[in-house]
């Protein structure tokens, strides 16, 4: 007999939670969901609870259904004892204390959030070995790498995270200036939430996942090198000691990185998911970044080697200046001014804690909103 | 301090030997040479067992030079006990029973002479378990895919072989006749051996590697597709069950996949070997190989899928179809004529003994070297 893990998502109603529901609908078998948290789409999460009929829920804001689940705080379902593996699929800082609970409680991590990283890395990853408790990474590329170091004795000598370039590699600065939001959400390779596909076309997606790389990899950012993909076949690429070098290569689809996390370090048949055609892929590319065309990538690289609370300032001025692309309020390559001079107006804190960490995050919200263009 | 590991190479004056040694002189802190057995080329025998001091020894034919270490046959060298390792680098059917002698007595044998598993892949396969004794593959491919399962607990889905498509990918048949030794002989990616060489263009050589896969990694030869990719730079690939596959990538040189043979499970820092600057490949390509074009790879993948003595029948026809090729004798478009009409001939057996295998053997050498153009 199989063994049913138990699981709880927080932000199921997102993009990776729909996903992950979606992998546990068809491997039902091998799962069981005993906790949903979501945002304000009352409406989805009434489905899903409907669907699954977890022991306990969570929205942030009051629900306006009965169910006969328990509603408790994210941080409680995260650390809850029937729980065996928690997916953190909710955006921002807000998957920070779950996840803390969650590493806390000894469960495994299945981490989409990325700035629960990006943010608090130095917390979590020490965090996580002192209660010896994993944390498993749902992002294409992050999932890539560990399943290239699957196996492997020694640290990666370098990894080289690739990216599509998004929508808008090789457009010119006064091109880039036109763009509309509408342009911008239109991913050309993967579907995904609204903030992430701002991220990847301004290319400080890239930075981010090179900062979760580092953390969770215990690899210098200095041995991270990105490299355009626009194929997005080849997620991600680890070189050994010798030379060596292992890619990790599938159908652009979220589920199987999901479905990675969830049935490690097994593999699982779901016939649900896309195979890769290798005969009918006529050519991969790979090209150096140009980092000056993408200057958030610069910044968030810099941030992410500066420490300190720079990269939580800069997750925090991001989160801002995409908003206020999405509302129409600035323009797409505004997003780098806001961030940067957010980070410039910045005195970062070594080896912060928690509290100095969200301190610094509040300031760049605060900042970040009242920017005005120059 | 790292243990230092006895190996002994059989074949040290061929290409693969010589590039083991080559390794073990670059990281001679961990290993010692303790046998060396060469071939016919006696003056680079004597310059190997002068530089690396081997305890044991052996050629082919009656050594010209005095040595104070002991002359011993290859099958006692191989399961010597101060034996840790064992380079099984001989070519055709020389190294079948030193393989075995190696394995019975519990060694590690690393791999490179391929007819070693098509032969007898059955009988190497069950003695290799019996005894507990590892066999690890050297050529390139091979351990492309072996690297691609470390850690992983299920077997492969599917193999994708890559062939670099040899010198003569996209020849006509009329071209094809008109193919001379000098043209055969210029591999555009691989620097190998002669018959290796010839094999790589006529690619019964891939054949043969589907052949050893099926044996190493007990997968079913339906499962492994052979996958034209010019740049040689993708070495294999492995699908997994839930649709993920993992590549192996490498700037092309044979030092690497002995030395990871010699160093496993670690991986060492060996600056003589190249590294692969993938920001200077432009694009890697992929195409499914018309097997009609390639007689030699579809009467070894038939071979190898009828089983029984045929595979042994196509090696011993292949090797006399190649010599009288490099002979001049005959053209390059009648090594398929030969091994063709070899494997038609023979009255295979099913789960033959080794003496069968060896006597199938004779009869196809017998055989093939009477073959006239009809």
């Amino acid at each position: 007999m199989d063994s049913v893990k138990k699981i709880a998502i927080l932000g199921s109603t997102g993009s990776v939670g729909r996903q992950a529901l979606d992998v546990m609908r068809a491997l039902s078998a091998r799962f069981q969901v005993v906790g949903l948290a979501g945002g304000k789409n009352l409406k989805l999460l009434e489905k899903q609870i409907a669907k699954f009929q977890p022991e306990m829920f969570y929205s942030s804001v009051e629900p306006d259904f009965t169910y006969r689940g328990e509603f408790l705080p994210m941080e409680q379902i995260a650390s809850h004892p029937d729980v065996d593996l928690v997916i953190i699929a909710t955006s921002g800082k807000a998957g920070l204390y779950p996840t803390l609970a969650a590493l806390k409680a000894g469960k495994t991590v299945a981490l989409a959030n990325k700035e629960v990283l990006v943010m608090a890395g130095e917390v979590i990853v020490h965090e996580a070995k002192s209660h010896q408790a994993q944390i498993l990474p749902i992002d294409s590329e992050l999932s890539a790498i560990w399943q290239c170091l699957q196996g492997e004795q020694s640290k990666p000598q370098r990894i080289f995270l690739t990216a599509s370039g998004g929508p808008f590699y090789r457009y010119s600065q006064p091109e880039l200036r036109k763009v509309t939001v509408e342009q911008a959400l239109h991913h050309p390779t993967w579907k995904m939430g609204r903030k992430v596909t701002i991220d990847s076309a301004t290319l400080l997606n890239k930075g981010l996942e090179a900062i979760e790389a580092h953390w969770l990899f215990a690899t210098p950012l200095e041995n991270i090198e990105i490299l355009i993909h626009p194929q997005s076949i080849i997620h991600s690429m680890v070189e050994f000691m010798d030379g060596s070098i292992k890619a990790q290569l599938s159908f652009p689809d979220m589920r199987l990185p999901i479905q990675y996390t969830l049935c490690y370090p097994e593999r699982l048949l779901n016939s649900e998911l896309p195979r890769l055609d290798l005969s009918k892929i006529q050519s991969l590319s790979f090209e150096l970044v140009e980092q000056n065309g993408f200057p958030c990538l610069k910044l968030a690289l810099d941030a992410g080697k500066q420490g300190g609370t720079y990269p939580a300032v800069l997750c925090a001025a991001d989160e801002i200046a995409v908003k206020l692309f999405l509302n129409k309020s600035i323009s797409f390559s505004d997003i780098a001014k806001v961030v940067r001079e957010t980070l410039e107006q910045h005195q970062s804190i070594v080896q912060p804690s928690l509290e100095e960490i969200l301190a610094a995050d509040a300031w760049a919200r605060e900042y970040a909103r009242n920017w005005e263009a120059g």
